[in-house]
């Protein structure tokens, strides 16, 4: 592969983005096809290169947890190619006929979905999610520029040549994928806003915010993921138990997990147990006076100031208010929260309701845990990332996030001066 | 009404965005009928006030043209109140269901249809929009920040008065509306992006870029609109007369009309009956020399250079190129159009579709006028908008494209450590 300066490369990807467009749904899923096979002819290739990369990491005395994340061996392959078989399977996202109007004899207007056309996507240090992101761009015809986390560049290299080789062998274009490494590249993918459509940053708050504060792209993805439980007057205590200890801990480091509880002033016997249950479960609690008051005085709380709600911990630690009713809960979220995933405990179906019209959230659930907010768990396949905005996709983002749609309109000579002159005038059929 | 700050003004509508959501669809429909009934009661006090922006405008001596857009008497006053009997009839924008999915056993996922929030729109001089524009908001449950041209600044206040009052007294919340006015406001509204979820500015490619580049809050809207009309091989030179002449002609400045006409090499004989035919309806010719050489030496066309290609003319002008065939026409249009609106005039449906899958712009027509590109001619009611980006809506914005979603997940107790653990398992079930 020829070099090519970032801006160069995304030039030739915005050229070639319509070719990737037009591509058939049968060539995109056999350019997956061959993409699978590719990743296990290759795959002593691409271990040997993950070898490399943890090694590095070993010298850098990198926590266990993270290694587990770096590595891609047999198993995390198999899983991979599982994944691209199930995207083979799913249904074109493309071509999908959103309106079909006749607006006057002989002149038909369709909106039908296609590609964004040239996504840049930087991800943390997960091989996995190479494989991830650029099978879901190639099925929904998009060309993607790719950054990993440096962690695995190795990996990242190995993974992207056999992706990229076996992709432009199978009827891709040039500028298909393109992959960019360290933030000088970073950096000068920010300023190609002539050339790419969509940046989809995943990673730490501050680079979610740099990435979204240095470019005219438009960006979508989170910053933060201050999620809420809120346990209403009509809670069941044993539900709520179970979800809030799910919620908090089940994986404290992922964006939906709860970060806040709060608690229905009118169930102040809910306070003792729910916290009792978090202790046990080795969280820590921060928490207002008036909760604390409801505590043992050995129990071991913080007190917390009113301002700091809005403190994302992903970690065994949870910020605990009480609150009046359902609405003031719902004003603390908006206001606190970051918009992502909020849920209530209550057994009353109307409060549940009200709760999840005035939560202004991508997310707002019933009586189940956040970390359900997920593309895999909502049943999308998988996911690019998951968006706080509530502009194009909001939540999980899979497929359908990563396609628009076009306006085609069909005539037969027709002109406007006809309709405006009053000589014609639309009827506005809806057609099928 | 009390005095608010721009930026406080904001943060009460962020704060009242759930309750203007929480609307019924019947509370918003009568809403906008005593909107209508105020504005017909109060019509003296208004007409009054759009007295004294004529009576100003007759001073900086405006010409004919914008001074009919800046009066708003008895029949425009008819037309927008007959716009808002329309909008009234529209079915609901929110509470659509646009996924019911069973996950597993009493854990079902639905995607809805909610408001976007707080949108900020600029508009030019033209009292209807500001009807146009609060009442849209109104129907699809978001609050708006209002910023009319300043030439008609005393019927921008009558009329928002009128509408805030009437709004008000029937049950939108205090932050449902507010007006801002001047260069210093707009310029306060930039920096609420805590506050306010997207911008939709109209007016010309100056001011709208200077929108998109000092702001942080998601814009949408259109900054050029060079659109082209490409006459193919197979093109049937009747159609391709009248079609052209349409697009160029019909509304000289509106940002739908064609900038540019491609024409294929393999039918010089188009180029002559079509210039003639633009020449006659009082267009100027900007070619190239080769579409010169073929015009008679006095015809009076002008030569322009291959970069001038990007020019939005707004005028009785027009360039002029030829290009091999239909991959060109559309390699042309996406490197120096704005993915506005692009026509091919052609008898062949699968060139047609050829280039309707090519062109990268969120019109893409055959056989008729780029004129068409209207929220009014799709039948979407009325437009806040037209949107060039890609991200969220494209094409002319109705109430659809005012709106979002958001997931809403009811469980039962449902946890994630249950999943990730394997005793149970999700089965994806679609409802209804």
């Amino acid at each position: 592969m020829e070099t090519l300066s970032v801006k160069e490369a995304a030039k030739r990807m915005k050229a070639d983005s319509p070719k990737m467009a037009a591509l058939s749904l049968e060539k995109r899923n056999s350019i997956l096809k061959s993409v699978k096979e590719a990743l296990l002819a290759d795959k002593e290739e691409i271990f040997k290169a993950n070898l490399k990369d943890l090694e590095e990491a070993k010298k850098s005395s990198i926590p266990d947890s993270v290694m587990k994340r770096l590595k891609f061996d047999e198993k995390k392959l198999l899983d991979v190619c599982a994944g691209i078989d199930q995207l083979i399977t799913l249904q074109d996202p493309l071509g999908k006929v959103q309106l079909n109007r006749e607006l006057d004899e002989g002149l038909v207007l369709k909106r039908v979905t296609c590609p964004i056309g040239v996504i840049g996507v930087i991800f943390e240090a997960r091989p996995d999610a190479l494989v991830q992101i650029s099978s879901l761009c190639i099925k929904s015809g998009n060309c993607a520029v790719l950054k990993g986390g440096k962690e695995t560049q190795n990996t990242n290299k190995a993974l992207f040549d056999v992706i990229y080789k076996a992709a432009v062998e199978n009827g891709a274009p040039a500028g298909a994928l393109f992959r960019i490494e360290g933030h000088a590249d970073v950096n000068e993918l920010l300023t190609c806003e002539k050339y790419v459509d969509l940046l989809i940053p995943r990673g730490s708050n501050a680079f979610v915010s740099y990435i979204m504060n240095n470019t005219k792209i438009p960006v979508m993805g989170h910053a933060d993921g201050v999620c809420h439980t809120y346990a209403d007057k009509d809670a069941d205590l044993e539900k709520a138990k179970k979800i809030i200890v799910d919620a908090k801990t089940q994986y404290t480091a992922a964006c939906n997990a709860t970060e806040t509880l709060l608690i229905s002033r009118e169930r102040k016997d809910l306070v003792l147990p729910l916290l009792t249950a978090l202790k046990d479960a080795g969280v820590k609690i921060r928490c207002t006076s008036e909760v604390n008051a409801l505590l043992p005085k050995d129990f071991g709380a913080e007190l917390m100031e009113e301002d700091k709600f809005n403190t994302e911990y992903l970690d065994m630690c949870i910020s605990v208010k009480l609150v009046a009713d359902v609405y003031e809960a719902a004003d603390h979220i908006n206001t606190y929260g970051s918009h992502h995933t909020d849920c209530i405990i209550t057994e009353n179906d109307e409060t549940a309701e009200t709760f999840m019209m005035l939560v202004d959230s991508a997310g707002t659930y019933k009586n189940c845990s956040t970390r359900f907010a997920d593309g895999f768990r909502y049943g999308f396949g998988a996911e690019v990332g998951i968006s706080t905005g509530k502009i194009h996709a909001r939540g999980p983002v899979g497929l359908e996030g990563l396609t628009t749609y076009k306006y085609k309109l069909y005539g037969n000579g027709h002109i406007v001066g006809d309709y405006a002159a009053g000589r014609k005038e639309f009827h506005f059929k809806e057609l099928e």
